[in-house]
């Protein structure tokens, strides 16, 4: 996951005898582009084509979807730029250029107390965004790497206006739900195609990637660009230990029981059944994933590991007196910090965080309660959320045309009330607050029901009328959030001074401490900025058997049951004399990816996309906290399915024409 | 938690202050009984009169109700003893004798391999009490105490016809449900009576405890007596990192995704909600034990105390050479056991423990399937579960009128094998045998629609057939348990033979050493054996402020809300002004208690009852692994508030001149 800025070509030379020079890199970096929702995706015609995952846009086709025009069930093709639909709220962004601004930021914070440092750091890193976006017609978002050892500002491309171009039918997309999930051998054509236009016509693209039909054989060298989100490796331990016996937990039985509560649901009518069928997806996926980190942290080697190069690097730390003055302290801030983050995590979770209040009305309530006074400060003295450069955004989504479920959000609010009950207490004020003599459920389906925030007339009417529209409002949900606020100050407050301040501070010293004693040897914590990763198509050893990389189209017939989550969607059982079954479909690979990299472009030495990343196998879930290259791999789509499905399947000619086919 | 034959009087007159003599310990032994499903009571009249909670009798109440008429919702009491309904299947037993057998298990396994001595051991114990029982009209049960450290027979007298005599409403039973849980101040009237029968007749017992109205005072000595079930004080830290890292985690996001299940499913009907009303308050409770276990073992005071304490006895171990030799290799052999449990643990759980198999169906295949086989063999030679003297509570069990309500089956069928492939994979030979091309759902319909084993005159049939008969059924579902009793017996040979096998060598290994070391300074752990644990009528200082050990009747009416789970029922409602608001009502001590020891009696120094344990405090959930006398804390019923209700709300006048009420 190196950044563009500090890729190892050498590394990359002596490990896999290719060359990647500065213009490789330039393409790649500008050929790939991050969706809003943490997803990746890339360039793949000079007329603004993007390919990506088909989980990336799920929110939109639900968004484009009714309960008469179930677009998960039967896919979407446009044949023409015309029929192609508009995306609600989603927004695609490309890195055009990057600048170092760590001297900035140390020299604002040096010496400082911790909270004044982190007050500092904050103001500057709003100040310095907001100047370059004055300065130049680009978005600009500043980027810690190394927790706070560096730090940039990347600046973006942005293209606001996205449209549905193709996109195959859930069941192919995420064939074998998730019992398939994060396995291999796998059988999921998890791609769509989507455009961006400005000014309400197809945009010209500078750069995209060309289609190596054929793929990349085994053994050879392939690389992934993309925007991974979070990984955990130069963690301490004691936040290690935290995840472990706090975080992860607390994440498994939450959002198992709203799994429970949301597939039984989905089973009382067809439209609850829409509602639920791909958000079941995503929190499937995030329970796999914490499950597996959680036995990853229960692993003794690794965690000896991590401890004894803790201890190393401390060690050494303190065998320097400079270093020991200057970072000595940074493991014991840290626990100072995570012990005061246990005394306020329940109430920073529901109440600051929202856990309590789940959905969209609350969150839309929450923008609106909160950012129109943020709104009213001076920028750099904002909650960061709502700093100028982030101010678009925030617009964007909250006067967005996305329908409100209003059965979905009466499930996901009764049962988050529920647990800020269970979790906070009977007796706690907010939950006496909020609750009254009411239950979790009918004050639900009260708020939803009297609420006017899914409209987004209202919501920009309030948002224009400012703190005064806001404070007199008598829309339900803006009267809840408006009871939590002072408490969620009062949370984040603490949060942001006591355990955020301490924390960065002690990061910071620790990536010092590890630069001047190990060098940059390591790549950055993934941060959701522009990465790139290498490595090579291989399968793996798993309990004694070796996994062949490959997988072919004809082979998914062999595992459909014609049952969810193994059932194929009617075109493709009518192509299947068609089809030539022995086209390659996934491919496993050795490259580092994470959340975030979904919808990567997984491209050869000379440049050219060769696959589309969507998964890992079960061994990536430990990635979160280390890479372990003998079982960790990438899954991808390989070029040579998703054009065998485009032509065979789905007669999509025109695209294929569009593409760039070698 | 002491046992009635290791009783430390001297201890208790040194700190309370009070003399409690052998005819005390005699009376409150025969006086205190056991109810099969896992709870405590205590004899109440001469009559056969027993209390006990009202959670411990759910299962009758809902075996007693239907559709038309909720027991739960209504309450029952019988004003005279022909109105007494009998509870299916429930059994309740008396300590009456016990025999020392150590010396008799310890010579017939020393020197032998792990595997023969657990083979051997447990032979020994199959034929001990069944010639105990050949030998006198008791019912026999080994008892293993201090991990093997001893062995006893305890001999109990049994009564197989109780009946069900009163029980309040669920509503003030489990008032504040889920939330309230655990939790103190309380407003519980958690109580039920049943009566035990001979012949149709009610019983003359010849011990029982006088009621004392006016209870025990603040810091008045109080002694609970019961049977509660399981510690874990005595694991190695190994285990107990275990059961942190897997156990529990597991526990936790299985039981929240089917919690959530049912909580959906239960708006669907009324009669899911029925189905679901009691059952999900013990699933709720059990999800918030596993929780707070696991809290607990995240303290790393404590556990950085256990990681002490096994430190110092195994260097007090290995520093006497005789020690050492017999010992020594104790903790290892237990890593082991592990090691070789990590790799088994999914499929025993899921295929042997029948998790992927869950509900009444299932259970009555498994078994006939394996009863019948096991019956078939010597006594000795069975799976303990099997043996002769366990025989007649399977029968009992088998052909009890026990409804199956086959809504709730379906749902948990349904899960479980939903579960069972996403634990195992959906290409694990059992998934694909159990599943074939069926989703889990339309599966556990087809099973539940198709079966007939909730017919207690199928089972009786089958059962008596014997291994023909179910060899030849047709039933799905035991075609379903047969077709995984292979794989199922292959791992529970492995089990035995390399986890539990060791285990129990390491643990008598760990106990004699304990014994050698440190003498007999600690009670053993809890193993649903008789225990009396000492201690005083006192509340506790949470987050520093005092928590009061008594509540009142009438603040009941201030905690209300109306909604559930604090909805209080129409009987309180209309009595509210009748009653004497004053009366004590639930109140804390300082005893030492665990599940299990729910109905539980408390019991004065005179050897009256003063209240009736039914819970306790959020820090008691941490006894699992350790008492910390400073904040764990009994919860029980007051005397008075019993009386109270009894008179004022339900003129159980019959009720109160039967009991002796001093």
């Amino acid at each position: 996951m190196w950044t563009v800025h500090d890729f190892p070509s050498g590394r990359v030379k002596e490990s896999h005898d290719v060359d990647i020079g500065q213009e490789w890199l330039e393409r790649v970096q500008k050929s790939t582009v991050r969706l809003d929702g943490g997803c990746t995706g890339s360039f793949a015609s000079p007329e603004g084509l993007v390919l990506t995952n088909n989980h990336c846009v799920w929110g939109c086709i639900r968004n484009l979807s009714s309960d008469e025009e179930n677009l998960s069930e039967t896919g979407f093709l446009a044949i023409e730029p015309k029929e192609e639909r508009q995306c609600p709220g989603m927004r695609i962004s490309v890195l055009r250029d990057y600048e170092n601004i760590t001297a900035k930021v140390h020299a604002a914070t040096d010496g400082k107390t911790e909270s004044d440092a982190n007050q500092e750091r904050k103001a500057l890193l709003s100040r310095l965004e907001k100047e370059c976006e004055d300065s130049s017609d680009l978005r600009c978002e500043s980027v810690s790497l190394y927790h706070g050892g560096e730090y940039y500002l990347y600046k973006y491309h942005r293209y606001d206006d996205v449209r549905l171009v193709f996109a195959p039918e859930l069941p192919i997309a995420a064939f074998g739900g998730d019992p398939d999930n994060f396995n291999f051998p796998r059988w999921n054509l998890d791609m769509s195609l989507l455009r961006v236009y400005d000014n309400g016509q197809p945009t010209e693209v500078s750069h995209f990637l060309p289609w190596r039909a054929g793929g990349a054989e085994q053994s050879e060298a392939v690389f992934v660009s993309g925007h991974p989100g979070r990984t955990n490796r130069l963690l301490t331990v004691a936040e290690l230990e935290s995840r472990r016996s706090d975080y992860l937990p607390e994440q498994l039985i939450y959002y198992s029981e709203f799994r429970g509560r949301m597939l039984e649901w989905a089973r009382t009518s067809d439209a609850a059944a829409r509602q639920v069928q791909q958000r079941i997806l995503g929190y499937e996926n995030g329970i796999k994933v914490w499950r597996n980190q959680l036995r990853s942290l229960a692993d003794p080697v690794q965690m000896e590991r991590k401890r004894r190069e803790q201890a190393e690097l401390r060690a050494a730390v303190m065998a320097q007196p400079e270093l020991a003055a200057a970072y000595g302290e940074a493991w014991e801030t840290v626990e100072r910090a995570l012990d005061t983050w246990f005394t306020i995590k329940d109430e920073y979770r529901f109440i600051e965080d929202r856990r309590g209040f789940s959905g969209s009305l609350t969150g839309f309530a929450r923008t609106l309660v909160r950012g129109t006074v943020e709104r009213e400060i001076p920028n750099e003295e904002r909650l960061r959320a709502y700093r100028d450069t982030a101010l678009p955004r925030v617009e964007q989504r909250l006067f967005a045309e996305t329908p409100v479920d209003s059965g979905f959000e009466v499930l996901g609010l009764a049962f988050s009330l529920d647990k800020l009950r269970e979790t906070l207490g009977p007796d706690h004020p907010v939950v006496k607050t909020v609750l009254g003599n009411e239950s979790p459920r009918a004050l639900a389906e009260r708020l939803v029901r009297d609420s006017r925030l899914s409209d987004p007339m209202i919501r920009k009417s309030l948002w224009e009328g400012g703190t005064e529209a806001v404070a007199s409002s008598d829309d339900p949900v803006i009267e809840l959030m408006r009871a939590i606020e002072p408490r969620a100050r009062e949370l984040r407050a603490r949060y942001d001074n006591e355990v955020e301040a301490p924390m960065s501070k002690a990061n910071e010293q620790i990536a010092k401490a590890r630069f001047a004693i190990l060098g940059k040897t390591v790549y950055p914590d993934a941060t959701f900025s522009l990465r790139v990763t290498y490595g090579a198509v291989e399968g793996w050893i798993e309990k004694g058997e070796p996994v062949y990389p490959f997988t072919t189209m004809g082979s998914t017939f062999d595992r459909a049951t014609g049952e969810d989550p193994f059932r194929l969607p009617a075109s493709w059982l009518k192509s299947r004399e068609k089809l030539n079954t022995d086209t390659r479909y996934n491919f496993s690979s050795t490259t580092d990816i994470i959340g975030g990299n979904s919808g990567s472009p997984v491209i050869n030495a000379a440049g050219e996309l060769v696959g589309l990343a969507f998964d890992g196998n079960i061994h990536s879930i430990a990635g979160s906290y280390w890479f372990d290259p003998k079982v960790n791999r990438t899954v991808s789509v390989h070029v040579d399915g998703m054009l065998e499905a485009m032509k065979t399947i789905y007669g999509a000619d025109t695209l294929l024409e569009e593409l760039e086919i070698r």
